[in-house]
């Protein structure tokens, strides 16, 4: 049985790194919600399980992966889970370990962006909050998006076995997570992310390496891979860039 | 070697988690920050880590944790790595990645309490964010705090064992997570959340039962436990509150 991941069928969102991940391990997979009839067929699947008073063990919000008796939501949780079965794990415990650490830091950095353009409600339109996430986006592009790749960078520049990847010597999940943060403040803020990539030049190098891997260029040119649009948790305002 | 903790010295922020569980389990730990002699130590001690160009596996931020030759950061990959050790992990699998899964869910609530009285930067002081900290409470309050909570009492109603507890019969660390989130909700909007707190009666009943637990009452009781202040994640600005 294939696994079955239950996202929202029009955004990339928080479940891209979780698409990111079964694309490059090139496992069989259905994405539940973009398999249905309609837009509607495809919102109702997953709000059918949220909002499912019976389960003991509900997700809080999409994504979430079914693998036979098992439902397990939250996209790091997801990834924990799949890793090793997929084999994008490290090999090691402690590398494992700092594996899931990495990916609960892009988790967070992924909160951040979204609050860039949605600071005081996610309830709320954006253009009822344009002014404050003009201020929003304006701090993060001056210390959190630095902060962020200065992080990235170090763990790239100190990996004791001097490859390209984060952790040891091969692929694991969370360099596919740092492909989708360059290519998604390439596209939330291209002016002012042009600026700041050319101090790393490191993690661009493996944003280019997980471009050119053969699976995964095959997803990005396929029509599996969702555009970058406004409804995700990376949208280009151009009044929120620079 | 007891395990050593390392979290900011003046706040519980979002090292309490784990120092309810340490304390729960009643384990030999060190926090670190706190035995320093002085305030500038106990930050140095904390920020040579962070600031430590060599090392090759180095947190984004406190909490951490060092375990003999391993440093772990993320408190729900602290509470993950130490939850089996210190008996505090549901037993089988299935419910260990649940209640990872409710960890990751209390991780991103925190992160939106935080931002309830900083919503458009960290750098910047309250003082400089109070209107937009208003709207963005407002909400929090209205949406947020309902759904979270809803969330919680759900997976409480929906335990099949029928124990007090969120996973099978026996307290696990999630637990202290939900008791910490009740304290800091009263502390930080006391006007709204003693409304809001009736409609979630098992919420409430299991942050009785978490209180009275031996260890945990000890510390609570203790200086070891750190009052709230307007320095951590849960804040009293009377002007956020109902």
């Amino acid at each position: 049985m294939p696994y079955q991941l239950y996202y929202w069928s029009h955004v990339q969102g928080r479940g891209e790194v979780i698409r990111l991940a079964l694309e490059e391990a090139g496992v069989d997979y259905t994405d539940v919600a973009r398999e249905q009839n309609s837009e509607e067929e495809s919102r109702n699947v997953i709000l059918n399980v949220l909002q499912d008073k019976t389960l003991s063990r509900v997700p809080f919000a999409p994504p979430f992966l079914v693998d036979g008796g098992i439902m397990i939501a939250q996209a790091a949780n997801i990834l924990l889970y799949l890793s090793d079965k997929i084999g994008l794990a490290p090999p090691d415990e402690p590398g494992r370990i700092f594996a899931h650490q990495i990916q609960l830091t892009v988790t967070d950095f992924l909160m951040e962006v979204h609050d860039t353009h949605h600071p005081i409600s996610n309830a709320m339109y954006y253009e009822d909050q344009v002014e404050e996430a003009k201020k929003r986006s304006a701090n993060f592009i001056d210390n959190r998006i630095p902060k962020h790749m200065a992080y990235y960078q170090n763990i790239l520049n100190n990996n004791p076995t001097k490859s390209k990847w984060l952790i040891g010597e091969t692929l694991t999940y969370p360099d596919l997570s740092i492909f989708q943060i360059v290519e998604g403040l390439r596209y939330a803020f291209p002016n002012a992310f042009s600026e700041v990539e050319k101090h790393y030049p490191k993690i661009i190098a493996l944003r280019d390496a997980i471009s050119i891997q053969p699976n995964t260029a095959k997803y990005l040119a396929s029509k599996r891979r969702i555009p970058f649009n406004n409804m995700g948790v990376f949208r280009h305002y151009p009044e929120l860039d620079k």
